[in-house]
């Protein structure tokens, strides 16, 4: 087992990953080979599997666990991994974070419980309670779209204060409660601020947050980790276009059909055509039929082109 | 294994069962059994368990395959059991429903997938896979203010048609969209309608419902059967002053403190009150502190007193 | 001026009658007159214009006042007229609220001010501050689909209190609500408790409402007062069959196309084909097309064959 | 009649100032001037009336109209005025249009009629109807908290063709949003894009946007100034501690008490520290009293220390 370390603060592109699948309730281990590879290729800083992107809710526990061990064996310590363990039950969480700390992962990351609403106080001290109970550090991860509840600014400091949490991922969306939290975190150097949503990627760097965790990356992760340092450098001359490409690709894979999944099947359908893996999602989403991947195809070899890469679509 | 056979429709109260717990992960199966008697000594037509008041979502897998083998077992086919097989992965609700089916379970209960939104298509596309592969009969759980999604009367109108679908529970609170679900249903006389919130038992059981799945009934089991029968038998003098207390139940021990869950944390307090099961919630929820306790107990006396029950508070 | 006495409490149907156009900007009186005998003809007690069917604030000042005078004229006193004065800013609904008065009409109906969004305290503030300066009485009106706001079970018992303030219409679809407050209610008997939803009318009025404010009063008055009458007597196999037939106008007039405006567009569409108004709606609502004419052309025939009416369509 | 120019594409700070009022339904025009030449000594591009910040809204007809007026008057040419027209009533908002172009204001600004819910289609026709009626050019104004949708983006791009609609504000705080909208309008230079949220003005700026319409220019108008003109020379050094004081701000003084007006009265009560309006607000908003004034204060004067100005608190 080996195992990366994890950076204080961790910076740069995380990608969430996917996950490849033969079937169902079917881990696509070759096409998971393949993925990380594709991924580590492009000088990502991290991985982040289980997360929103990774269909974290679909899986049964046997295929979660399963993915963990898989994950951190192939990626074999060549960057840090961080494993999803949200939940709506903290001893589920609790045992996919046991699995993970023997694996070698070197974080976990958990949104808020989903099927309950909850409120701040109720948010934090759920967390604080998760967090005592954990082998590896915590990263926070705000996906009200998803969980019903959005991490208050106030509720993230708070929790900054806990040794054993360590980040957040922001997924909202919402600029100014981001902004808001990085002026919250203003005496938390070591605390990692990420976010969620690729196209805040360029302009949250470029004001100091420390990367993102963003699933584009998942198809041309080399674009993420270039905006990411052009973005460092504040180099706008070579920000910019890259940063076209990204609401390129968000424009043009991420809304055909009218699905509200549509990001997630432009993702693994995008990833199917480039050899990567196979077009199967998990129920209860379905993956792009014919009329949907056409469109997909020529957007992607428009983006391609727009890349100048010679990825086969 | 003693099994009931599930009445077409199935008609009258059947609770939605809390899972009384000794700690956060281990069932309280002396609780059980006692809730269970305390319930079907109140003439009730049916036990519902894994419910959102049986803390579905928090509990772990372990204890909730426990609680469906536990609770067959107690009621030995005394009346049917259903058994809520909620989930957001298709493969944990099958195995669900395959130990209720061995246990002799009568049907199972599942609301919509609470991670990713689905649309009306998606989630009737959901339902009828699901109702493919599951053993027992299965009822349909409109939960929206947990799921994020409520199911159209027309989706429900199309699922009717599924040889296995053969209920709903109606916990949406929205009477408009129940009576217009009622009017969709007007030709399919087999198809169970039954109301979740309590508060609208009276009223939709008058006007042709088939029952109701309450809460209260945990507490108060023959009042519910009382309110039922004098509802179906148009008795309204008898049926205003049982409906009055129900309405007394749901405004003074379902709102006590400031939390979302003061339902729950209600419900259970009671309990633990009435001698039947411990004060303990599954996280994420908490339990009422000394001061909300307080208050229940004082409320419960004015209920015991109103409805001239002797049960020690 | 002829003016008609407000009963305490108000009971029975009031219609929210729509505000019959010639152009955007332009009162129809004389569809106004022809609407007005057309309701009353069905036994209403008491006619509610400027409200949510009115198109209360699509409309310009000048045309609320208009409205206000020529119904208040030509209704002369027959029945009591209530005014809605719905308004963001207050001394508007004060100004309208003056001229209701002076032209006769026996009470003002406000629901919340729907641009800045209110909590409950400020809500309560707002509805005494408005209550002490109107010079009729006032219902309060509960909207939250358009104001954002519900107004609170507990909020409308201690407005109860004030002596300007003398009932109110749910349109909130709420059935938990609706009974929370008719519970909170209970010692308030001159406190007039009526639906918005005519779908909930046969229900409500069986435990205890006072009436409905039904928008499908616009189209057959007579059987909203025929299934007030039934609910009030207990008559449930009179009431069943006339609930149903509202069912049916609700399923199959108000649902009709894709604008979440539908139930306006219905019923202005029909009453047109029933030669009472014309088919305009005041923007930003449009009214229906040739397409969704025919449809509602033919549903409106299977509704009237199914009452036995003759109205030529 | 003294009338700016308004530059194509607009560019810059426009502060959207509030309406200083004598009494709820009194202008304060004494205090008016003494905002304008305040606001106008910060060097601003532009001045935005009856907007949110303006309590638009909550105005009697009679009012806005003065504010017209008398902003007009005042400002007298030096820059463009903006007149917020956003209404329900379409007739209400070109007579404010009217008025505004009789007054020499360079343009008007709606957002989405906001009592009847619309959908993308009858939206983008309400806005091309408006925009043919108008005698003046027409900014689009993006406020979903406020008016329940969300303009698209792909409905702005359509928007965007017509002749007379020049610009949007966007204050949905949705970054993603805004960047798919500036991917949108990639071929549109002359069309303003606009950020409501002065969280955001750093960053939209520093990628390309065209500058704020931001509330805390009504207190520190050089300081956005500033903010804006170093984020258009991609000064970072310069811009992070700019950036960090309107953080600061929004921060300690947006967020005081419970109302979810907090912002108003936050900006409200700060204007009468400074000695510039009285603390007065529109119902249904109430202004602060004594306890949030004095935490005003204290954080007003903490601002005002680390921007190092002088006026008196």
């Amino acid at each position: 087992m080996k195992k990366a370390e994890l950076p204080q603060p961790l910076r740069g592109i995380i990608p969430p990953i996917i996950t490849p699948l033969l079937a169902r309730d079917t881990l696509d281990k070759a096409g998971l080979a393949k993925l990380v590879e594709h991924i580590l290729g492009g000088g990502v800083h991290g991985i982040f599997i289980l997360g929103t992107t990774g269909e974290l809710s679909s899986l049964s526990y046997r295929v979660r666990h399963e993915m963990v061990e898989s994950t951190c064996e192939w990626v074999a310590g060549r960057v840090p991994v961080l494993v999803g363990i949200t939940d709506t039950a903290l001893p589920e969480s609790i045992q996919l974070a046991q699995t993970a700390e023997k694996c070698g992962a070197a974080a976990v990351v958990a949104a808020a419980p989903y099927y309950f609403s909850l409120n701040q106080a109720e948010l934090t001290s759920y967390y604080q309670h998760l967090a005592d109970q954990l082998p590896l550090p915590l990263f926070l991860y705000n996906m009200p779209s998803h969980t019903k509840i959005s991490l208050a600014p106030k509720s993230v400091k708070i929790l900054a204060q806990h040794p054993h949490i360590v980040g957040i991922k922001d997924s909202s969306g919402n600029g100014v409660n981001f902004q808001l939290l990085h002026y919250q975190l203003k005496d938390e150097p070591d605390f990692s601020l990420l976010v969620g949503p690729e196209e805040l990627t360029a302009e949250v760097v470029l004001l100091g947050a420390h990367g993102g965790i963003n699933g584009g990356a998942n198809l041309f992760p080399r674009l993420y980790v270039d905006l990411y340092e052009a973005a460092v450098n504040r180099d706008l001359d070579r920000l910019l276009p890259l940063h076209q490409r990204v609401l390129q690709i968000s424009t043009h894979l991420y809304s055909v059909g009218n699905s509200q999944a549509s990001y997630l099947q432009g993702v693994k359908c995008a990833l199917s055509l480039m050899g990567i893996c196979r077009n199967i999602l998990a129920e209860p989403l379905q993956p792009f039929g014919e009329k949907e991947q056409k469109i997909i195809r020529q957007h992607l070899q428009e983006i391609q082109a727009a890349l100048n890469t010679k990825v086969p679509v």
